[in-house]
């Protein structure tokens, strides 16, 4: 296939039986539509902005769901790591170890996730720079590792709001397979209840702008229940519209493909 | 047809032979790809950084150049203005006169291009919202003029760069017909030097971002010699570039036309 | 006196009576605390983000009580100006020619300003760097005008918000005398109203660091009722609070003067 | 003394003869102007850019040094943690523990600090909003220790560039008290070399605004040889130049004590 890959799933594992209904349906669309894919679950979620935030299951419960579900669907599986330690754990479990984009500049970690062998997906930090992203890559691939990637989730852009730079793109692909990440570069940050605002109506032309940019996957948070999700339920597309996104998606893929 | 509309030209109108030479190939190239076209030239150049920047080769011969590129090929034309009498001096000669992104909030100036009865084609301040254009296109409109148009060049990001928010197009479709100035918005304003900069290199990208985002028009400025035009050469498309760049828009737009 | 200046007034000119109310006030305080004072009011206002906004009460009505605030109080007179006709028009009655922070790349504007003769106070736009001010002021002395003044009123920031960048000072300073406009650097623009937002109780705070950064002046907008005024509002000082504001800026600035 | 604090020192320990070098320098100024001062050293450096840059001369070996200068000169002392058993040993070592900007929203390391006991100094991050900075506090707080405090260094603007906004200061004033971080927050981060650049000729304009704008406190890095320190030597004050600063700012901050 030379569609773009996705890496989909919902924020953070809350159970088996979402994890499971979540992935199942994924798969049945990317099936039929080509589409390389990646179960995504966060096993913990550990920068919130408030304590009383949710921040997991339990380690160890998530990530056996992470497993089942790469068992069941045979596809494999990122979450996201927040110190050395979790590296190492999740690596057990996971295909891909994600660095979040506030963590994208701790060498430790990025050394620790590239030593596991594990492919690696640094999410770019909002306050770093396309450019910038080619030193994050290095700390990948002096290793030895040479399984990068990169994930752009926006920038920041005054203190309540993000954009996406689409001129990001062409440049960090000489780095790395970029991957857009639609849902979180809708956040609104900084919100004065502590909780993290979006615009989930604007995934589709996010979504299709990066694509016409020339993006290799994009990064979808979803959820069949999105006003119930236990985090950034504000900015997850709803599991029943994934079908037509993708499918919209691939088109426009397509049409790209034959460009050149 | 169904395709996007394009504004595109010189920055400034040089001379008679450039400008004609300029139009005979987007118009061809328009023509074979049923791509809707609006000659575009600047008449006068006011707003430099520097004093002593090119400003122009005369208001009235300028303005003749446009109308005869208008009769000649049978284009409608546009270009900007300053002042109120730029507003009813220009409109003698030109289709659509639009309001310079610096001068988007001056009351009297858009109102003036109003009264001309033209199409107004506003251009998004840099320091505007996309939501604040509404304001803007309502003093068009209030005039009993509906001929509005809205061209997004980027916005401010620091003091020397400007960055595309493409969650702008759908906000400001509800307003007026939305356009992408895909060369300006490449733009890196305040270089010490006292000439903006630019990154020609990324206006593909920019465009089929644009394109699949849903904007109903582009705007591109071109020359056949960009190293030695009078101003912002360096942020303009090469004239030999453009078939190819146009052929793989339509492409594009076909596909997202086929989507819904 | 080796104190700062003071540019200060209402917003608009709404009448006779408001002007010389709060002009007697500050030079009272002003004239205590020897503090060199031009009165500052808008005789039109140009730019306002709807067209419902108050715009002024006749442009000779308004001039010629800035004339007679000048005539009565002793002390220049400042006034901002949209047009080149403005400058001509405006220069028969005030002292200073104020160019609008939009309006700052206008050539022909700065240049008809210059060539009257009379101070000419530019104010950096939202848009542009303290660097870029080198070209805007060069615009006026290059007419032979050496009387130029920069005043910041700060810097976008997102797209609601603005930031005031003390970085600037300095860097301003060696082009020409540096102004702080406390008050409309603390607007937030770009609200969904359509009426420009402010934060007034910075005000002191946004001064004394001014002060300290080592501004030459500072630039307040007043009013006796800031809830009814027919502009800006949102973000004027209380004209009851003056005093104790310019008294505690002077201690601060007999301090900075001292240091060296 | 009612004089503001200072946090002071090179931004890393490279060996104990400069360690008690720089200390004693300070200390001897301090003690001359009554300013409650805390010795400053990272005991490591995790989050540098390029993967080749300076990180440390032993966590241990670097530890023991603060805790001789702790002992030798009588003053408290601080250095900045990366993780959870950072905090753990650090907190063996120092008095006051701080939370590196990038890792101002990771929970667990915040809290983990916070359970040592120890005062927390949390730097705000360069995404994060003053307002935002309430919840941060607040993850120290709610583990009953009360000894917070907040450090500014300054807020994104662009990819290679930061602004300090000081209406920030009164806000997070509310929540503990705040210092401003001086030297780091004229930084230039980005850079395409991999090595932030910086602004140092602007630290005393930054310092001078920030006493006059209120701040608790200072942070100053030093180093006697700026040119050849093994890290973010691009934006410390040379060691000579730091009495003249603090005697300067001294007398703005009794200014300020006497207005209220």
């Amino acid at each position: 296939s030379n569609n773009f890959f996705l890496l989909s799933g919902p924020c953070a594992i809350e159970g088996e039986d979402m994890a499971m209904r979540i992935a199942e349906h994924i798969v049945t669309i990317t099936s039929d539509l080509k589409i390389p894919y990646v179960f995504k679950g966060s096993f913990k979620k550990a920068n919130r902005s408030r304590l009383d935030s949710f921040t997991g299951i339990g380690d160890e419960k998530a990530l056996k769901i992470l497993r089942k579900v790469s068992e069941t669907f045979k596809v494999p599986t990122v979450t996201d790591i927040h110190t050395e330690q979790d590296a190492v754990m999740a690596a057990e479990y996971v295909d891909v170890l994600q660095i979040p984009a506030f963590l994208a500049r701790q060498t430790d970690l990025v050394v620790a996730a590239a030593e596991t062998g594990k492919t690696v997906n640094i999410k770019k930090g909002q306050f770093m720079s396309p450019e910038s992203m080619k030193h994050a890559v290095n700390k990948v691939t002096e290793t030895g590792n040479q399984q990068a990637m990169i994930t752009d989730r926006g920038t920041m852009f005054g203190y309540h709001d993000m954009v996406v730079d689409f001129r990001g793109v062409p440049t960090m692909k000489q780095f790395a397979p970029v991957v857009l990440d639609v849902t979180h570069s809708l956040q609104q940050p900084n919100q004065s209840s502590g909780v993290t605002g979006g615009r989930p109506s604007l995934i589709g032309t996010m979504a299709r702008a990066g694509m016409a940019a020339g993006v290799d996957g994009l990064f979808i948070e979803t959820h069949f229940d999105c006003a119930n999700a236990k985090s950034d339920g504000a900015n997850m597309l709803d599991l029943g519209l994934m079908r037509k996104l993708l499918t919209d998606l691939t088109a426009i893929r397509n049409t790209i493909n034959g460009l050149v």
